[in-house]
């Protein structure tokens, strides 16, 4: 029986560090890799009837998560070939009767920080056999779903699925609590299904928050209600997206929704709009929240109408993204037109703002509405490389421009997510996922009060290049190295990780490899057109060849 | 009111040529063109309870292929966007009720030469509302409804779905009977739902014959009963299909089949083994079947069992692969391992054969054992090239080294497929839409009986830099181009092709450039990862903007 063991406080019990990695670990294909995963050498067999059972659980499910989560996990694993009815040969002790769920919470608030850990055991010599799943939440569950449908392939002699290694013990929960995946849908217009399609394809990877750049100069794609003819900043009347399509995304709340998406799958939406800067769009509905005709953005600091339409906006948002967090941007704010434009130069002057002043006190307004909306606030970095000590303490530090200010974030007891660009922009190219691998986000960060103010990671797919012809394959792969390092970690690099100097780590991702083209391979049968790992970013297959060698 | 009408014959009557293309086409959005679209200036909305109508039918849908193409119409066009359900405002004329279909056969057998025709009204005036569809089979009438389908779009202001142009008469029926897209799971593996997805992709482009290119020298994935070894070839005991994942792909008959997918959209399957060459992977499973271990293709000319597996494989084939017709390869067949091994050289020898000579006989004997099973065959042109009249009468010539070969099959008697690879092999990156658009199978062949045996074409995905991740974007929206030209015609090109030699053809494709963004946008829309236009194959979106511009 293979073992893997990392001492990590689970459910509220010391789980004592038992082992280091064992030998056969690279027998493992799951992804992300759990916290602590034993295995056996047997197998079971999923039943004809595999059923989802729930007795002793306490979460109703009126909604239906749990059990739509119970049809996807048999969808997925049945999408890959015919299964052929004939058990009659199969000795009924190795028939796995179906998943036996209790989740101890009756609550499916999604929010951040909700408990997503689980316990999935697979044991052998019951009569009748099932797996059993044990989660706080309904999302723990789901996570756990997610993982047993990993450990289920098609057995090409049997032609039905085979449960392999079992018996399974597997106890997991998240390393960091945001796990995010930026898309961007100014730059080019993603339809509903293909936004349907990454949201899909992040539950495979256990990711947790779709960062939704929504607007940026380029388009303002998004209904508001408040402002409506705000969306005349769209490309084409065809590339919008009503409220209610939000809410899809979303989840149900005034607005009809269907299916609720994200939520559903427990996928909190992180709704963006990036102010001062990267708001060129807005002005095609309302001109006068450009500086001038001749000179568009920043928005106008001196105009309240600006003030006005944010508060709009984020009263309009309230009503649908109920995430916690709302991100305001606040990057790359080049002022310039503020002190080109006689009515903004002349407002600086009366205040006794120069242009640095100005833009703080663009931020810090913008702030206070979110805040008076409920919203704590994510900003880019640069708010608090300019005027950190003055952010409300209910501010994430969103970081983009490099390594390093994680470190001085935390320091100063705010919160931060890391996105350097060098390692987790995923429109880099260049960027290999063997580097989206090895960016530890508590980089120098020891002290364990700091290193919990780093609230996780998130890749960013900006959408200058990317439309709905080529978004997954530059996700994926890359994507799912940051996951696993963000959600489990293997082993081997996380029981170090947690009592060693960065400087110190292993650094060889070849001992993941194998692991990694697995689920890339996963992925492209889930229908996810994952790219090869060999190159850079969304290559193409160099030679003919087998999926898990490319 | 728009006209555009060709003359044609339709459905037994001889359409009268009633005008030229008015100047207002280009608001049709309609892919590929029909051959007869009238249309108005008002709008209708789908009612909330849309619903298939099918009085007075004779086809009785005892596998509900048509109410699985009516719930799929809905689908895909209510995917873009939430509905939201306030019909209350709405003057109940207004309302398109549903869809009313009328089927003339009983038959739902798919099979080469099918009528595909139909006939789309979509009325106003009449209460209450319905469309209506006319079609000879189930086949027509799913033709029909995809056109219908992009007759409707969402509309941001009544939050419903909207027919515009309405009044509608449409009348269309394809110009070949024969249209292809080979793909190649030798050189990659493809996992069933991709392949799924590109049926589906197909469908919305009205292409008929998915050209499955199942095994080459790289790989040998499907199982085949009769010989259990031979997907030993494959890359990995995980890259295979069984012969239940190929029925299910293609239709339900001997073997278990939940939901056949090419038949129940009107694709035909077409399978092929490529012989003599192009056959390497055979012999992993059984060696006998290589030259020597050294010499390891062509199959071996002087060996009985080549032959027997050869049968064994078109046996099992002949109980899942239903089409008339089997693609026995037979190109770039490089016969030295025959002359330079001894036992192939001493057969040669005894029989009187030179290379040439023994490859006709391996060909010639292949084609009858297809025969033998029921198949008319299709060969590569090399086979027609060397020895075109020892071919059975029964072959169908594939074209793919170039232009001219086409006038040559045809004026020997034979049928002709046409995938000249400067134009039409997919693969090739730097042959643009425009270059798909423009190539005119029946170039040179004027005589009517001649181009009546030109079945139609085929743009070709070989495998070599495609697997899962990139297979959508190298086919689309090139692939479409080709459709466009196969089944429907745009008018002006259309109506001179008929009588107009080909060098006084129009040859300017920038016409139709916003239809084909149009459509191309349209499979973003349906999940489809359909690339730009704007450049070579599979390109990525140049810099920001709309879909429809790029």
């Amino acid at each position: 029986m293979g073992k893997i063991t990392v001492q990590r406080i689970f459910l509220g019990f010391l789980l004592q560090l038992i082992g280091l990695c064992a030998a056969d670990l690279n027998r493992l294909n799951i992804w992300p890799m759990p916290v602590s995963v034993q295995y056996g050498h047997q197998s079971l067999y999923l039943s004809k009837e595999f059923v989802l059972k729930t007795e002793g659980t306490k979460y109703a499910d009126a909604s239906g998560i749990l059990k739509d989560g119970f049809s996807r996990l048999l969808d997925v694993v049945e999408a890959a070939h015919v299964i052929e009815l004939n058990y009659s040969h199969f000795d009924p002790s190795l028939l796995l009767q179906g998943i036996h769920v209790v989740i101890l919470s009756p609550n499916d608030e999604l929010q951040h920080g909700v408990d997503e850990s689980y316990k999935l055991l697979v044991p052998m010599n019951r009569k009748p056999v099932y797996a059993h799943l044990e989660a706080q939440t309904v999302y723990g569950a789901l996570h756990g779903l997610q993982t047993f449908s990993q450990c289920c392939q098609f057995n090409f002699t049997s032609r039905v699925i085979e449960v392999r290694q079992v018996p399974w013990t597997i106890i997991d929960q998240p390393r960091f609590s945001y796990r995010g995946l930026l898309i961007d849908t100014s730059r080019h217009y993603q339809p509903l299904p293909m936004i349907k399609r990454v949201i899909d394809s992040m539950v495979y990877a256990k990711l947790n928050v779709l960062h939704w750049h929504i607007v940026d100069s380029q388009s303002f794609p998004l209904e508001i209600p408040s402002y409506p003819k705000i969306w005349d900043g769209a490309y084409s009347i065809a590339e919008r997206y009503t409220m209610a399509d939000a809410a899809e995304i979303v989840r149900q709340v005034t607005y009809s929704c269907f299916s609720c998406y994200a939520q559903r799958r427990g996928i909190n939406v992180l709704a963006e709009i990036d102010v001062p800067g990267h708001a060129l769009s807005w002005g095609t509905g309302y001109p006068s929240l450009w500086p001038s005709k001749d000179c568009k953005e920043p928005l106008d600091v001196s105009n309240e109408f600006t003030f006005k339409v944010i508060d709009g906006i984020l009263s309009d948002f309230s009503k649908v993204f109920k995430y916690r967090f709302i991100h305001l941007g606040g990057d790359e704010v080049n002022t310039s037109c503020w002190t080109t434009t006689p009515h903004i130069r002349n407002w600086l002057k009366q205040r006794g703002f120069n242009e640095s002043e100005a833009y703080q006190y663009f931020v810090l307004r913008a702030q206070d509405i979110a805040l008076s909306h409920g919203y704590e606030i994510v900003n880019w970095e640069e708010t608090f490389n300019n005027f950190g000590n003055k952010l409300s303490r209910k501010t994430v530090v969103h970081n983009w421009l490099g390594g390093g200010v994680a470190k001085q974030v935390v320091a100063a007891g705010l919160r931060c997510i890391v996105s350097n660009q060098d390692k987790w922009y995923l429109d880099h190219l260049d960027t290999t996922w063997q580097e989206f691998y090895m960016n530890e986000p508590l980089t120098n960060i020891t002290d364990p009060k700091q290193q919990k103010l780093l609230i996780g990671g998130e890749v960013c797919m900006w959408g200058e290049h990317i439309d709905g012809s080529d978004i997954e394959q530059t996700i994926w792969p890359r994507a799912a190295a940051a996951a696993d390092l963000s959600f489990g970690l293997f082993c081997h690099l996380d029981v170090e990780r947690l009592w060693t100097p960065y400087d110190k780590l292993a650094k060889d991702p070849r001992q993941i490899t194998a692991r990694l083209a697995h689920f890339r391979c996963l992925l492209n049968q889930r229908g996810v057109a994952a790219a090869p790992l060999a190159g850079p970013g969304r290559v193409a297959p160099e030679e003919p060849g087998s999926c898990y060698m490319q």
